[in-house]
């Protein structure tokens, strides 16, 4: 394909670059690794550039803090305004109502057609979970982006029950994309919209069959839960390409669903946030052409990104090397385990020569499964001795045991003692909401708050936490005490205390109930939707 | 002159807007009030417009935040994108190096002559202290907005040791003007490099004469102590105009410094910020004309900026109407209260009238002084009479003595007990800075920390505190530790506590001192000066 470049680049043919889950600003603190994502954003946009593509579309998580850093914003705009600008002309158009399609913004139009910047590639990206509207003013660091001009932030709802979702129809030459996207939303949330048949795609009225339906979703593709991710299955059939944002293992190449007859590509996230082996992946972005209704993607091999090792063994599988009985026995796992890293940085070393752009440090992980009466060994002073050598000394060693392993996933009761002795980074790891569900199972009665529901609570908190939304908790109380104050007015209740802790007990339930469960994450904002239901046969006239 | 304002806008003649003290994001939650700073932003940028004025000119605190949330970042830019771009040809030349104007931003130049971006009045800005550069990155606000390509951010120093201020040269048709800047800086700091003569204003070589010299400043203009302001003689007599920024009283008609023989203009704040009687003024904005050397400047009310009346009354002076001795004197003292607040609130509704775009409810502050045996009274009562009539009620009345109104200016040691007890946004005006002074100043000698100096940690805390700052201090602990280390190894001290405790108490202190002194706020930054001292001889290449 890459040979033949040259000749599939014709005027009907769309040259799309596609990545996502950058996470700019993750980690930046670090002294290794803090620019890490910063690089490698600017690697990809200025392979957009070189490629001369139409567009580049993000899957989400452009920043990896809910509200990024003031460096982390910085950059960010750097890089676009550095590649984004320019004089190369945009050869496609958009047919759709813009309006509709970018409703949220304050210019509601697709940034190159504003008269006042000189785009030379847009930049089209629907929100992740990382990077997703907050607040009472429900805007998100990409509509900051958006605001300037320098980003095309779609695939926005502004209602939580159902969904209906307008294309960005774009037309080059003789080829037409619908561009559809979804922004993240919790997976149950959309788990159960999609059960419900609210989750409606308009289609274009004419021609209907004529246009590549590209489609960008940011939800957790393996299952974590039995309505915690999104089966492919939900998604609609009229579909040709899904762009899978969300899960970091680069699986790039599209595979087809034999089931839905769509393909599914997943970048895969161009940094390495866990040291899990999916992220050991080599990382790639994708250059997709779509010519008519066909289409190519091409794997582009990131050169920025940090190389990452991870390598598992087993004590008990190396009986002739030693066993638990031994007396010197953690010396010689010691010095086994110091000869695989050694290995590994043998092999990240060859594999970086003649790659420049390649940090000079990896990330490396040895996982030592120690099970069967082996002992673990003091892994600081372990990692001392690559202190200068390895990007992630603190956690270059993993013990781990086979019962262990098993566990699976959290399927005990969470252990606050446990979790308070763990660094916070990694306890955030926990979804806030899970602890404070386990909390309100396990409280006695009489700890229980009764006019705060307990998913309402736990989305409060998960905002204030995750999110930095330091008025989330506050405005989730004035909310639900204003809802309770009309409430009681409507029932006219005097003002006894007796009476309302009554009357509170006695419709509070039924109150509260729905809408703690519907209202989820933003309380006090409405649902604003559509007022009709059209699911698969709902048309539309793009104009 | 606004009836002679066409004849004068010839193609000589520069038309600057000039307004300062923004504060986008005051009190952005208030149910009320919270939209006042965008709203007011929004008639200042469309006067621009309206008057087609060659530039912007901000004297500092766009943002009250050093970390503005995303709705005011939002609210912001899109007023800048909205007046601020477009067909209107820019009519004057940037003469001076852009690379020294603009040095520290990413795109060096004015944005008006970026081809990317068809901007139709450039905004240009100094930083004040709310959003001034913090943290290891060194950047502001203001820098994203540049980043962005939507403002000018000048007059950025990185020595915190001398100020060489190289300034702008503009040229609209025969009329030049030399635009210089300094960013807020703190006071004791600016005054010392004052007094040190370590502060150089850059003359143009050329026709030194024939320019008209402009100076935008962010300090304080009234003396807060010794050396906590700036005194206008300290500024350059070659000047024309200074822009003084930072104090909030509207002083718009340019006065004469008779020892300087320059004007001063104190446009004041765009919004009250404190119930002071100098916010009460009527607040301006100006439209300055340059044309040659000579200038006018005309003030230009704003219709948007929330009414503010205040009202001092002492008990003692209406001895006719009640005594402390009558049986029911607080009611008679209530009553006369409420008719005092009444007369005010009819005078707002008067001035008002015709006024459609300024908001409906005033703040009101009535002070009383009850000195001479009267007693106060409940405030949140009396309040409660005006809850839907004023925009302040919870601080509508305020309790004064005299004694207490002479205490003047926290000579006496800081009450902390009393601190705690005060809503948190009123002991922020006191510096954090004063409360570790006095801390240190008490502590007792074994508590004080003897590796951090007392302005160090003071100005971490302040950083940490008052700029959301996160790192502040732990940067501060960190650089200290390392320099430690440092000064221990050159010293060969070899590593036991004792040895190492002696050594920081031999050499510690005078190791510290002059750091402590002259690093100030950001840490761990090095200090880029020029290398040659110039004043006033100094002249330089306008390119």
């Amino acid at each position: 394909m890459t040979s033949s470049r040259n000749t599939v680049d014709d005027e009907d043919t769309f040259k799309i670059l596609i990545a996502t889950d950058i996470h700019l600003g993750y980690l930046e603190k670090d002294a290794v690794r803090g620019n890490d994502t910063f690089v490698t954003f600017d690697e990809i946009m200025k392979c957009a550039k070189q490629n001369e593509v139409d567009f580049v579309l993000l899957g989400g998580d452009l920043f990896h803090d809910n509200k990024p850093s003031r460096k982390a914003m910085h950059n960010c705009m750097e890089a676009l305004r550095k590649y984004c600008m320019g004089d190369k002309p945009i050869l496609f158009e958009v047919l759709s109502d813009q309006a509709v399609n970018f409703g949220n913004s304050k210019f509601p139009w697709v940034n190159y057609q504003d008269e006042n910047l000189n785009i030379s590639i847009p930049v089209f990206s629907v929100h992740g979970n990382h990077d997703d509207p907050t607040g009472a003013d429900g805007l998100c660091a990409l509509d900051l982006l958006s605001c300037a001009g320098m980003l095309n932030h779609f695939g926005r709802s502004l209602s939580v029950e159902k969904l209906e979702i307008s294309p960005v129809l774009l037309q080059k030459g003789s080829t037409q994309i619908a561009l559809y996207g979804i922004g993240s939303i919790p997976d149950e949330r959309l788990y159960r919209m999609f059960v419900n048949n609210q989750v409606t795609m308009l289609r274009p009225r004419e021609d209907e069959n004529s246009w590549f339906n590209l489609f960008v979703i940011h939800q957790n593709r393996s299952k974590h839960g039995a309505t915690n991710y999104i089966p492919e299955q939900f998604l609609d059939d009229f579909l040709d390409l899904v762009v899978w944002g969300h899960e970091h293992e680069c699986k790039i190449a599209p595979v087809r669903n034999e089931q839905q007859l769509f393909y599914i590509t997943q970048p895969g996230s161009s940094v390495v946030t866990s040291l899990s082996p999916g992220e050991a992946v080599k990382k790639h972005i994708g250059l997709l052409r779509v010519k008519g209704r066909k289409m190519n993607l091409q794997k582009i091999p990131l050169h920025t990104v940090r190389q990452f090792l991870i390598q598992d063994i087993t004590l008990m599988d190396y009986p002739d090397i030693f066993s638990p009985e031994q007396p010197n026995v953690t010396h010689k796992v010691q010095a086994f385990c110091q000869q695989k890293v050694e290995e590994m940085l043998e092999e990240a070393e060859k594999e970086r020569l003649g790659n420049p752009q390649t940090p000079e440090k990896p990330l490396i992980r040895l996982r030592v499964d120690y099970s069967g009466g082996f002992e673990s060994f003091n892994t600081m002073r372990f990692s001392q001795k690559f202190v200068d050598r390895v990007a992630n000394p603190k956690d270059l060693l993993h013990f781990t045991r086979q019962r262990e392993a098993k566990d699976g996933m959290r399927d005990e009761g969470i252990d606050f003692e446990a979790l308070l002795s763990r660094p916070s980074s990694e306890v955030l790891q926990l979804r806030v909401e899970d602890l404070v569900k386990e909390y309100f199972q396990t409280a006695e009665k009489n700890m229980q708050l009764s006019l705060l529901t307990e998913q309402g609570m736990g989305k409060a908190v998960q905002e204030f936490v995750d999110k930095e939304e330091r008025d989330a908790i506050e405005e989730l109380i004035s909310y639900q005490l204003e809802k309770t104050q009309r409430y009681l007015r409507e029932r006219h209740v005097e003002a006894s205390e007796e009476k309302i802790d009554e009357e509170v007990s006695v419709g509070g339930k039924k109150m509260l109930k729905p809408e703690g469960r519907t209202l989820g994450v933003r309380v006090g904002v409405g649902c604003k939707g559509p007022d009709r239901e059209r699911r698969r046969e709902g048309t539309f006239n793009g104009s």
